[in-house]
């Protein structure tokens, strides 16, 4: 080894109104650490969107809509940056939660939470929920409960819900533009509770449990793919496995706080991915330690500029 | 305030051939920091598996079983430590691979995963799985098919597996001792792509995908309860969502390496809790920043000298 | 508490050609999570740069010129961002390494330490520096003897290194700008084992232990202070044991990947300090759990724009 | 490769009463994650004792004296566990404060700060230390500043100090077993505060800032060596630089929460070291990241029943 092998360390310069853009190609040419694989991240995003081949497989977990992401999740499916979406059964919540008018509040990891549960403020954090939006995800199921109630799959529940939900959202955005968009643990979530009430009061749900997956397994059969992971959970792990299904991804990122040394998959570096066949052994990819309302934003920011 | 009304840190002494027991109460009067926290979670676990009012649930996420943790967890359930437990499909997935025999290697997370999935290890972090086992859970799927297809619930089904598999096991645990047994994520597991396997050659499976919800919301209702989280993911999620129709949990124990700033259910402090109506107010809980490995077998250990 | 009491998170919108500026006051608008702590803090930068009264000390930690934030820092120092600088001997030894003409070489974490000990490369994650360089700061000592041998205290012999030190350089600016430069550890780095090779060599070094400190409390005694943290370590805690001199900074960041649950000053937040009389209570102040080459980037970039 | 070649994990079983050295060989049986990893810096701690030509080096950074921790480390020093301690200056400070009669107290991490200012604590997240020590400090320091005010080296100096303190500490451990006691940052603590009281009162102080090198690095030259890292910071790095001139560490420990990602040195993984040739490419070592106040009391209670 020798130094004329390796690229060297750019020293990043920043300039007065520099766009994102130009400051995530200095992080690139400075490529190491946190920033280099921010930047390298950014460049995985963009080959994977530019490649026409590839089908890119989003997986969403965390409170990314009470932290302001959800435009930017609705821009990633308009913008046609992502082929499928998977998702927890919260970020459907909180996603109809701002559907149906309600909004998040900014508030503080140091707040009194029983003076909070008096006030009718779920918290997240530091990002608050007004627990009354709850009334109204259940006025929107009981009045369309003849429309959901025969459906078999978790997925076509979720495009029915896209397409009777008003106003902007990443529901209506997966439903608008033919994304199929997945929740296996929906049983696991506000919109699992609305369910568990029709249920309760004798209106069945004839949603199955295992009938998504020959969907989502078919979505990557032998394709050329790419993942996104946003956080871990359920939405990665279920991606994963389906990868398998794939040869392996061609293209990975994922941006999550997690740590690998437990062993969970949420936090497992995708390296791993290879010895199960989830990922090319030459794949592109790169995971990014990093909280994701940081990181996302950064990495679309520049995606919007390149393509 | 005033020192006197403040005990003080305790300087934690230790002796030849010490007991985890005696360990974990020295850590308990030195009383700060991660030891504090992991003497007040052994002192909790205690508490609420003493209170006979109290229905303790837990909550298994990670990669426990490849992990060294199974015998723990069977123990917990046969000891009656547990009343209700939730775990990914993960969970059940690695333990029913050493229920039908495989076990699980020492390996290194530096590997080279081309040449582990060469040789057929599926790597989590620096555990292997031997892939073949999968041969073995898809035989035994397959061989008793006509006894799970009808089952509606996945309650119900992990109960019957739990009855069928051979040899000891969380999942026989659990069905020998009457410990309900939920998975809502299963569908995203080793066990769901063997339901898909079936489902793709025609052979349906029934369980449904929301009505494990009424059976796991009584088991809460109007209860006096503890919860336990190994980890987080839906299995903390699912048993705190039902804690809301418990009026909050009166007891509480978190064990994870997750953080809580990028405002995720997974590292999410238990206080929060108390503005959703999932905790009591005045419960007694504890959120353990640690390695569940290193954790879990302290604070059991410590519970079995003091039951 | 009411929902009009709190602001709403804004949904971050994203556009092309977005400057690093505007994508900032986007996530000060949705105002949660790291995105908003990383808005609060470049707000936080800016105002206590605009604030003539403000004293500005800067501790900087951690291998951020092997990470390609040296031109940042150096840029810091030229626009008058900073009146006062603590560093590790580790960031000053490497600053030497690349005013001498070396540079730092992007690398792998998964490298073989072997082969890069052989090859002649210092691993630090996944950036490397050639051993060779050490060469060239030995030479600039044993030339430069006689000028720093009679240096009773580390700042000034840091003002003479950076005086005699060719090329632009972190330690050049701090010199040339008469901003006071201190490493407190300065025996704990490369330029330490220099000294050491010269007292070996029977050529004492004057430099005393505690003689930097009448200077440094001096700095702080009864000004308002303003304080940023790049990670923790000794500059961090340098700073803020003279901010008890100041009554309390009234402006603070403190940005680094460390936990606060052990209890180390470098994880601790900042809040903490409000006890120690380091920061007013009613300081602005914020801890960003996030890499400080993906953080500070941001920050200075946001301040170039509106300063 | 092939399950023949590599040891299976096995499950760890707990009984009621176990010892923590017999939990410990558990956990090593089952080898992997967070428990493998404790268990072997258990095995490799009571290897680098009992190896008759290792001289140990420990490094003690963190809040450990007001965490619980003190009475260990003077166990450590008392049984001849360590041949070489190195300390940030607040360790030492912590210890004074204890020697001189205070106490550390528990409190509370989401404590009023103000509060905590006005009742004269100073908090370090859940410990809190009475301010009032600070006068006693002051007062021996300006008591016995003859005898300390002509020493030429600070390991001379806490030599002097640990003479002359009272009752039973750390810093007298060192003194009356010969353990020499390093600090190179004394001036960045509570007791450097002090140094600065007497030098701005004009009764300077003799101590100078590189002289403690020789002795430092002599001790390692060409000698068989261990290294224990409790937290990362000045202690680790300045036994780190010594280590080159050993050849190499043969056998390390390090415990930590620090992350390796951002590439400083307190969260760098020790293997990195043989980079440096701060480690031997052969030696026993491993990084257990977790709060030192839960793994030290396990490895040392460990080696006292295996010693």
């Amino acid at each position: 080894m020798d130094s004329n092998d390796l690229p060297h360390v750019k020293q990043i310069e920043l300039k007065k109104a520099m766009s994102v853009d130009e400051l995530l190609r200095e992080m690139g040419a400075s490529g190491v650490f946190g920033a280099g694989k921010l930047a390298k991240a950014a460049d995985i995003f963009t080959a994977m969107v530019k490649d026409a081949e590839c089908v890119t497989f989003l997986g969403v977990a965390g409170a990314l809509v009470p932290g302001g992401m959800r435009n930017i999740l609705i821009d990633i499916v308009n913008l046609g940056y992502a082929d499928v979406v998977v998702t927890t059964g919260a970020i459907l919540t909180h996603d109809m939660v701002e559907a149906l008018g309600h909004r998040h509040y900014q508030g503080s990891e140091h707040a009194n939470d029983q003076e909070l549960f008096d006030a009718g403020f779920d918290r997240m954090y530091d990002s608050y929920m007004p627990n009354k939006a709850y009334g109204d995800i259940e006025h929107f199921f009981s009045s369309h409960y003849a429309e959901l109630k025969d459906i078999t799959t978790i997925r076509a529940l979720l495009l029915k819900i896209g397409q009777l939900l008003p106003g902007k959202s990443l529901l209506g955005a997966c439903a608008q533009n033919n994304i199929p968009l997945f929740s296996p643990a929906l049983a696991d979530s506000g919109i699992g509770l609305m369910m568990y009430n029709l249920i309760a009061a004798h209106k069945p749900i004839a949603a199955k449990a295992f009938d998504d997956l020959p969907e989502m397994i078919n979505l990557a059969w032998g394709k050329k793919c790419g993942v996104v992971y946003l956080g871990g959970g359920v939405p990665k792990n279920f991606i994963q496995q389906a990868m398998q299904f794939a040869g392996g991804a061609s293209y990975g990122i994922q941006i999550t706080t997690d740590r690998p040394e437990a062993g969970g998959s949420s936090g497992a570096e995708l390296k791993e991915g290879i010895s199960w066949g989830k990922l090319h052994n030459d794949a592109m990819h790169v995971t990014v330690p990093c909280d994701v309302t940081i990181a996302l934003p950064l990495i679309v920011a520049a995606a919007k500029s390149r393509l």
